[in-house]
């Protein structure tokens, strides 16, 4: 098989499919996702054979138990995707909305309608959720889609290919509103993320190394996540229990999610105070900290038993496990300074109750998520609100922080006219 | 002179000089402006005297007239350049507005702020205006910027950069918040687009040929402008007043802006109508008339003299010349079909007085801006109200259409806590 040619010709059946993908009103996308889900329940038993046979594949090639796990599809598993797929079916259709119309000395009346991107490619790793999360956001938001999940997950994503384009077809949809990428062969994503013609956005969900090599390749342009490298910081004025409820959570809530602190900033002022009671904490989770000369003395004071001295290096370091880098600086600029230099850009908070304090860290620290006395791990699309997430993007270009639908979506400029020309 | 370090050390003085630029408030960065303008008045002479040096070497060169053109600055370019200062300075601040405030159940108040993106390289040719009008907008959204004008205004752009400074320095901006780069070596070109850890965006003002260039090259995102091939489609229910208006006024008001029509679609139940009396106006100003069969028996009976026939070239050609493609279309979906199978995805209108026919054009046709009954000619910031025009985007990504002020800045998510953490 040419794996180029194969690509295009998927490519092009996407372009072609998008337009009828965009042009069917929120029933018509409704109905193909709950035609979706009826399918998946109804034919639950194949999904689940399907996935056996991938799992006996991947336990032949010593898949890790980690991974294996991911690609378990289990009676919860799918019930969790039906459920995914008719939560997306309430949300509010992101695709018309025509938005600030202002009438113009020339008579023209402008404003701005909200439409599909047009073909967004999605790379991810074997998780055959995803595949079903990843489609439903893509119809709803009026988007034609070419998934390539893992390998690892082939027979799995064939046999959801199936239904979902049985549930599109069901509705008067494009059958090629959504395209799953039927081979393992590693040059369809090559391929994938070099046919700007065909694809207007990838997607990629999956692990740093992923997207590392995307950048590197990628003519397409990318919504992407990279690391989140995460600070809380503790000023002077911070109201002591909000400091010790934020700290611990942010660190120890969950230790492998991207929005989990890595580094604690602490104000030299209140080091001596807070530092031995947060530790008090920390001990409970066995979180070895990694400390600055400051902070170590403080914690080495107060007897701390998981205690490091940190490098330059560990600033650096999105840690995903019970390790925090802690820090203390001489105050607000010291810590602003710190975030932007060394942050992913992902979320930073502060503790404090001074105004002036919490108002110039939400200005001038330059993340996607930027917080005054809340737990970093807020920085979710669920929790801000947003009914679905398809990604967090630390770029600053398009969608910032986590994306839901309407980051999948664009503005046009829409022109109103009775005649007008230009004089 | 190491031509890589060079940029690298620009990179890094403007990735510095950003977050001085970013938190400035609104009347510090006014001030700027005010400053800048009042020293281009005062210097005039001097400027003047820069651009002779540039223009006799270009002369001494060869330079076409058309170039030679660009490159001078008259009283009156001056002037206009002040005046654009002074405008900017009226313009509404983008940064800092935070929109969308929402309580969530956990109780955290989540919303979004405007912030600059950071710093923006700024790619165009030989025109000094630009250095002014780019340095003006950019400080006005907070960004640092680094500007790269075509080398024949080296001169110019020095004697520009030295006042630029001044005005910052006066105001207590960071002076490397506006840069020019002071090499005409291309090789800074390739440099600028390819250090994403110091700039965040580049906006190419110029060619297309310099624009393909770029996007080979390019590793730092860009807002960008190609081609122009803009559709006007006279529907079988217009009013043949309008259509005879919109059609001449989107060909003939000015054929070298991107905006123009270069391909005009007529459905076949009012071609015979239509066609005869617009090619009356086209007579007057000699546009030669490139006609599928159809249309061409229809100008050829009414004796068009600048007739030829159409090829499929000619639906891809962006003309910047009194020539127009001229085709028959079945109705609207052909006319849609046409529109997104050939345009460049900039401006299309429709001309019809009918109301479903005008609503699936706006929603079908895929472009930055789709139109009803109005001449292409306005697509462009002032025209639509943005105040000031930093270029026109053909991507879909964050900024589409006329690009002012807002697209130089990005939206990150901020939180207003109460001590809330994640259960």
């Amino acid at each position: 098989m040419d794996i180029k040619q194969y690509m295009q010709d998927i490519g092009q059946r996407a372009r072609a499919a998008s337009r009828g993908m965009a042009r069917a009103d929120s029933a018509t996308r409704n109905r193909a996702l709950e035609l979706i889900a009826a399918a998946i329940e109804r034919d639950a038993d194949t999904l689940r054979a399907a996935n056996e046979r991938d799992l006996a594949a991947a336990r032949a090639a010593g898949l890790a138990p980690a991974m294996l796990d991911r690609l378990a599809l289990s009676d919860k598993a799918i019930a969790t995707m039906v459920a995914g797929l008719r939560q997306i079916v309430s949300l509010p259709d992101p695709v018309g909305e025509i938005s600030n119309v202002k009438i113009r000395p020339s008579g023209i009346q402008v404003g701005q309608m909200r439409v599909p991107l047009g073909v967004i490619g999605i790379i991810y790793e074997a998780r055959p959720n995803v595949t079903v999360d990843a489609a439903g956001l893509c119809i709803k938001s009026g988007n034609a889609t070419i998934l390539r999940g893992g390998s690892e997950a082939i027979n799995c994503n064939r046999a959801l290919a199936k239904l979902v384009a049985e549930g599109l077809r069901g509705a008067g949809l494009p059958a090629d509103g959504v395209q799953v990428v039927d081979t393992t062969d590693r040059a369809a994503v090559g391929a994938l993320i070099t046919m700007p013609q065909f694809v207007d956005v990838i997607v990629p969900r999956g692990g740093k190394g992923l997207i590392a090599r995307l950048m590197e390749e990628a003519t397409v342009p990318m919504i992407k996540h990279l690391d989140g490298i995460c600070h809380v910081y503790i000023d002077g004025k911070a109201d002591i229990a909000k400091a010790l409820d934020i700290g611990f959570n942010a660190k120890c809530h969950r230790y492998g999610t991207c929005n989990t602190m890595e580094t604690l900033l602490v104000a030299r002022s209140i080091a001596a105070e807070v530092l031995p009671q947060l530790a008090a904490r920390y001990a409970t989770e066995k979180v070895e900290l990694r400390a600055d000369a400051e902070a170590h003395a403080i914690l080495a004071a107060a007897g701390y038993p998981h205690l490091a001295h940190a490098s330059e290096e560990d600033w650096a370091t999105e840690y995903l496990a019970p390790i925090l880098a802690v820090r203390v600086v001489d105050g607000l600029d010291a810590a602003i300074e710190h975030c932007n230099t060394w942050s992913s850009k992902h979320t930073e908070a502060i503790v404090t109750e001074d105004y002036s304090a919490a108002m110039r860290f939400l200005r001038e620290v330059d993340s996607s998520s930027v917080m005054i006395n809340a737990s970093t791990r807020f920085a979710d699309g669920f929790e801000y609100g947003l009914g679905a997430e398809i990604g967090i993007s630390n770029d600053k270009l398009h969608a910032r922080g986590p994306v839901g639908l309407e980051g999948l979506t664009s503005l046009k400029y829409v022109v109103f006219g009775h005649g007008e020309i230009r004089k």
